[in-house]
């Protein structure tokens, strides 16, 4: 599976999509810096007047709800289904979903919309699945990573997205199979706009024509990759995200195909 | 007063607070990383539709006017309120307050709510007491420092904030006693959004359960020797704002009541 | 050519200009801190109800429209005739110019305004120019860089405005006059924002008094000639920005003497 990552990277450097961003005003300018340094192409083209007419010029949407407004909302309802229209795969970040009644609502209704991908923590997928409440009290409790696994395939399941839920080790599943990514440091949770930054990655990644499944999982597997090597040569958070950058741009694909720690898992749920 | 703020580092980062910013776009992704590096988590939730359902969520709330507009005014107006009401405490910073019309009636609002602290640099606090007109054009005007220290403390007892005014010596006031913070390098005057970083740190330690006094203290004796670390080794304001990442991550509490140089001053006012 | 470059470097740490920003949010950080540590003052006000108020108060106003709004859209139509009626001179950068219906608009309508310097890359100096389409698949069509060279200087006679086209070799022309800037490197184009913040630049030399095309070409051979010195310690496009901001608060007047590449060249068109 780590060689399938490598030949993503090496389609992605190829295609350098144009990636259309729609995204929150604390990770603009660091996911755009991780997009080039990948190989992409940000844009970061967000009024109403004009999300729909730009969409079907990039190879894939991001939209993420980190400073959700309701102007943001409404240009997220046009360049939806533009890009859907044109044919553009898109991915979701429904970001801290289970904070707010309003934030809850916009990730369900854009969840809703059918991304190809959907990213987020154990406990933004348990709020987007519902189950922040009485069914993560029960057995999975316990477990509350095993709990949010199976709430990613339900979710999966239902909206037909591929739901990665990101963490120590992260998930990704179809609700069918599921992959582990066991790549990451620590660090990643020290700076704002690491999980911002894989959603980007797998945007990237399904603009240059990976199905969803493989997108994501070269996305999380990059990132990881390159934080352990950031990681290896910081002295904190600062140096961290400079030698980020540094990796995600110097990384080559043999070196990620020896790097990735990538392995099937059972679907759950 | 040194050991005092050492301990007020170590129970910020026992509690790692979560601190709710609505703050500018400029600084916002740098006082996020600021927020983490030092221990506390930030959330930068600022839409009108969940301000009020999110603040009691978090330990303390920042408002910051920097790029102020109508839409954020009138967040701020709902979360403020929802904050109080929670217990929370709040800091304001009232960046360029004296700039426009618009901003200073924006600040003066903001200053009757009652923040816990305030913070602003002496053109700010001298404008917010209305103090950059006649009055300061009086004995004072020779000495601009020692005016906005006055205006601070007559600001303090006026609002009942503690009134932090920064410069190349910090001065914070309750309006009855005085605490002067020598600590800092001139490089923080060539990075954007160090103001900014100083009052979000501020919210961290209130968000930690400091009393005004001592938290506004903790907070710019944490940036001040965290500055003093990056610039021994910083080339420029490049490597400087990285360092300073890394130095507010690697501080210990024992560092800070090394270096830490606090002593208490007259009120003035 | 440039003796006068370093001269200008000369005036615009000595005046220090306050520089008024209207900008995109993936920039603003950015571009504050590069006019920072160039030696100039940044302020990034941009709501309708304070711009009319503020931009006088600048010395020079820089409207970039790479997240417009129709909110900031408003602000800048306020903005604009209030820094001309107080003398104040501006720059545009039309980002993106001919990526959708809304931004070409916008951008028409701001390079109507008369700026002293409009700056873009050679697709968006096209765009403006009207030759995206039919003019631009003549004779020119072979030799892309010359045909935006050419659309710079009817675009400058139209306007008025002195037209930067950034590109491996800037070229700076005010329709009768021009000039190439051969200074840069290739990680300007992996890192956001390296446009943006050439026409920040450009906005303070502006500012500090120096006339459209000398204030041109001083902030484009600034930006190359600190770019080639952080390329040179850089190991990717994170390290680059930040020895980037090192250098253009390093680089001494004697320095961008020594190092600036410019010469005269036709004008085109």
């Amino acid at each position: 599976m780590a060689a399938q990552a490598a030949a993503a990277l090496e389609r992605l450097r190829q295609a350098a999509p144009l990636v259309h961003n729609i995204t929150n005003v604390v990770v603009a300018n660091v996911t755009a810096n991780a997009l080039l340094a990948a190989g992409a192409s940000p844009a970061m083209v967000q009024a109403a007047e004009e999300v729909a007419d730009f969409a079907p010029r990039a190879a894939a949407l991001v939209v993420n709800i980190g400073t959700l407004s309701v102007p943001q909302l409404r240009a997220m309802r046009l360049a939806v289904p533009a890009a859907r229209a044109a044919g553009r795969p898109w991915v979701l970040d429904p970001v801290a979903a289970g904070a707010t009644p309003f934030r809850l609502a916009a990730a369900r209704e854009m969840a809703a919309l059918r991304p190809d991908v959907l990213r987020g923590n154990a406990s933004e997928i348990l709020a987007l699945a519902g189950e922040d409440g009485a069914a993560s009290r029960g057995v999975d409790s316990a477990h509350p990573t095993a709990a949010a696994h199976a709430a990613a395939a339900r979710l999966a399941r239902s909206t037909g997205a591929t739901v990665a839920v990101t963490g120590a080790v992260d998930h990704v599943t179809n609700g069918e199979r599921a992959v582990a990514v066991a790549n990451g440091h620590p660090l990643l949770t020290r700076v704002t706009g690491m999980g911002c930054t894989a959603t980007a990655l797998i945007g990237a990644f399904l603009g240059a024509g990976l199905p969803p499944m493989e997108a994501a999982t070269a996305g999380l597997a990059l990132l990881g990759v390159a934080a352990e090597r950031a990681a290896a040569e910081a002295r904190g958070p600062g140096s961290f995200q400079v030698a980020l950058l540094d990796a995600l741009h110097g990384l080559r694909a043999a070196d990620l195909a020896g790097a990735a720690r990538l392995a099937p898992v059972p679907a759950g749920g």
